[in-house]
Order: C-alpha cells, then structure tokens, then sequence
C-alpha cells in the first residue's frame, strides 16, 4: 500500500518538475546561457572537476556554479577561490536537485553576467537522474575504482547522460577496470554518449574535455 | 507546495516503516539471528567486503546475503559462488530498501537454517541512511579514493551506523585522504562508531573487522 502511495506522489512531483524545467531552459536559452548538470557518485571528484573545467576556461568564459549538498559549504568554497562565482544549496536532506531549487538557485546568481553554469548535483547515481534540473546537458562522472560493473546497476543515469567523464584514470592500475568493456556497457544503454577518460589529479585527458566544451559553446 | 506534500508522506512513510523494522529485528532476535545492513556509494566496495567476510566465516556461520540492485543480478552471482545463500531484490529504481522489501527479502530465505544475514543495501550515501530495515546494526563503508571529506557531506550516513570500514587503504598513496582527519569528523557525528580501515583486494586490516564481528556472533 505505501509504495502505490509513493509513487503516485512521485509520478505527480516529476510532471510539474519537466513543466518547470522546460521553462527554465527556455529562459535560459533566449539570454544565451548555456547550463550543465553533473551527476556523479560521492567521492568521484565533481568538484575536482569543476575546478579543472574552470581553470581553462575562466576568465574569458563567465562561469557560475551552483553547488547542492545536503549539509555543507565546502565545495562552494573551494570553486569561489578558482575566481569563478559559486552559490551553495542546501538541500536539507534531500537526495537531488529538481527545478525549482534550480531556480531558486539561479535567483541568487547574477546571470546577465555569465556564459555558462555548471550544477554539481548531490552525490547519488539513482535519484539525480530522475529529476530534469533545466540543464541543456546532463554530465556524469564515473571514477575508474568504482568499477566498470555500473551501468549494470544504474542503468537510467548512464542512459539520460550526454557525456561521461571517466575519472581517476591514475587508479587504473590498482583495479581491474576495464574500459572497454565499461564503454560497452555504456553504449549498449546509450549509443550517442561522449566518453572523456581523464584523471583530474594528473590532468591526463582534460584537454579532450574542454575542447569538446569550447565546441559546444562556440568558443 | 510540491515540497510540502513530499515531507508529509515522507513521513507517514517512515513511520510505518520504523514499525515495520522493530517487528522484523524482534523476529530474528527470538530466532537467534543476527542481521547486518551495509550501506555505502556506489562501487565502495560492498559486494568485496561481504565476499572477504564469507570467505572468514563460512561454512562454520551459516550466512545469507540479501542483494539490492536497482536493476541486475551481478552481486548475488558473484555472492553465491562462495557458497554462502544469495537473493537478490530487484527494487525497480528505488534508491533503497525498506523494511518491507526486507520482510518480503527474507521470506525467501531458509532463515531456519542460517546465523547471519547481510543485506547489501542500494549503492547510495543519502536515502538508505533514512530508512529502518529491521537490521541488529548498521554498517557502511567509505572508500579511500572518496576522500575524508564526506562525514561533512553524508552527516545522516555516518550518524546512523555502528561501524565504519574504510576500504581501499592501499590506494592511500595515490590521494589526499587523511586517516586521521576523517575519524575526527567521524567522532564528532558519532563517538561511539568503530572504525576499520582495510583493503578488500590486498586483505590489510580484514581481521580486525572479522574478529570483531566474531565477537558480536559470540563464536
């Protein structure tokens, strides 16, 4: 009986999030905005990311990132010391952002002066993938010691992604992560998928990234 | 408004379920049965940790390991090849288990002939910390490569288990990850938590765990 009840309250939450979402990247768009999503496991270096990502780009590019986590400022204060401009979400226990909080977020930021804004989602491969954020891309990040196993597991993150970073590629030799078998798995669930392997300590592999993210804003 | 009506069912829906679990620990305890629920991100390391605690106990403890997975059979398969009795729950995109899940997991199971259960709960630091699964203790794991940073992060997670294992130290050398920093934060959520630091893949620090979890078996 509970679970009927959750899900029809889910099914009702998700409807009115992609109504808003849709609105939010309209808006965006008509100011020439450009938004990512990214989603990752806790620990996989999102925020290690965000920062390398800032450091090519930043100060030609104006970039704003919007920080959700449960209960703390951490991340946002690393990411403002990169001299880009960051905002913290609380999220108070919830496990993923939606659209509105999205754009409670983007209320506070001052969206005239920026050209692109990267949302670093609360750490979870299951939840964050259900909820349209307004983005225009949804980015995943997958850390080589998670393992190769987890498009198995979490199939609908790997499948609502436009481009998986495959992070800590510096590891590789202390696992038994094999690439392509993961890029298999992948693209079996998601044929178009960009995959970047990359180590955001070494920096191996950034470029890649950044050059495909300097195409997509035509810069 | 949509956040309001979610809190409200969210908590009916914690409510039965905490009834729910007390009922489900009492049966086992009048049975004798010891119950372990292990929590963790994705790729931590679960499936090898409850692989290298079989391989201590079994075939004098008779184990059962109740795997939950969003969407595959990988666990249960790699589980059951070390003898020990495997199911899998197939949750159907649910980020976690409940304590109903559990009692319709454990009807499966030959409980009669069994000491120890483990359930390996949905790979995720946020949802599972909020739900009862009628288990005697909680324990999770945090992996080195996730860094010292997620008690700040994941203060539920930390705050509701009795032990913490922290698994892959022979990565150690390839991060920032502070042993000592992290029991800290740690201690500060939850004094009385035990801590073990091990590698699942080099076997480092297993003993400390197993015997511990001896000890709580009383053999």
């Amino acid at each position: 009986m509970e679970q009927i009840k959750l899900i029809e309250v889910k099914e009702d939450i998700l409807a009115d999030n992609d109504k808003k979402a849709a609105e939010i990247r309209a808006g965006l768009a008509k100011k020439g905005l450009m938004m990512l999503n990214l989603m990752a496991s806790p620990g996989a270096g999102k925020t290690s990311f965000i920062i390398r990502t800032i450091n090519v780009l930043h100060p030609g590019t104006r970039i704003g990132v919007m920080e959700a986590d449960i209960d703390s400022m951490v991340d946002a204060e690393k990411v403002a010391e990169t001299g880009a401009f960051a905002i913290q979400l609380k999220t108070g226990g919830f496990c993923h952002l939606d659209a509105t909080m999205v754009e409670t977020g983007l209320n506070e930021m001052p969206v005239e002066n920026l050209d692109l804004i990267i949302i670093e989602n609360v750490g979870n491969l299951v939840c964050p993938a259900e909820f349209d954020t307004g983005a225009m891309k949804n980015i995943m990040i997958l850390s080589v010691p998670e393992g190769d196993d987890k498009p198995l597991k979490y199939p609908l993150m790997f499948s609502v992604c436009d481009v998986l970073i495959v992070n800590k590629t510096d590891m590789t030799h202390l696992t038994d992560f094999n690439m392509d078998l993961l890029t298999q798995r992948v693209r079996r669930l998601n044929p178009k998928i960009e995959i970047f392997p990359l180590s955001c300590r070494t920096g191996e592999g950034v470029d890649q990234w950044t050059e495909w993210l300097k195409n997509l804003l035509k810069i």
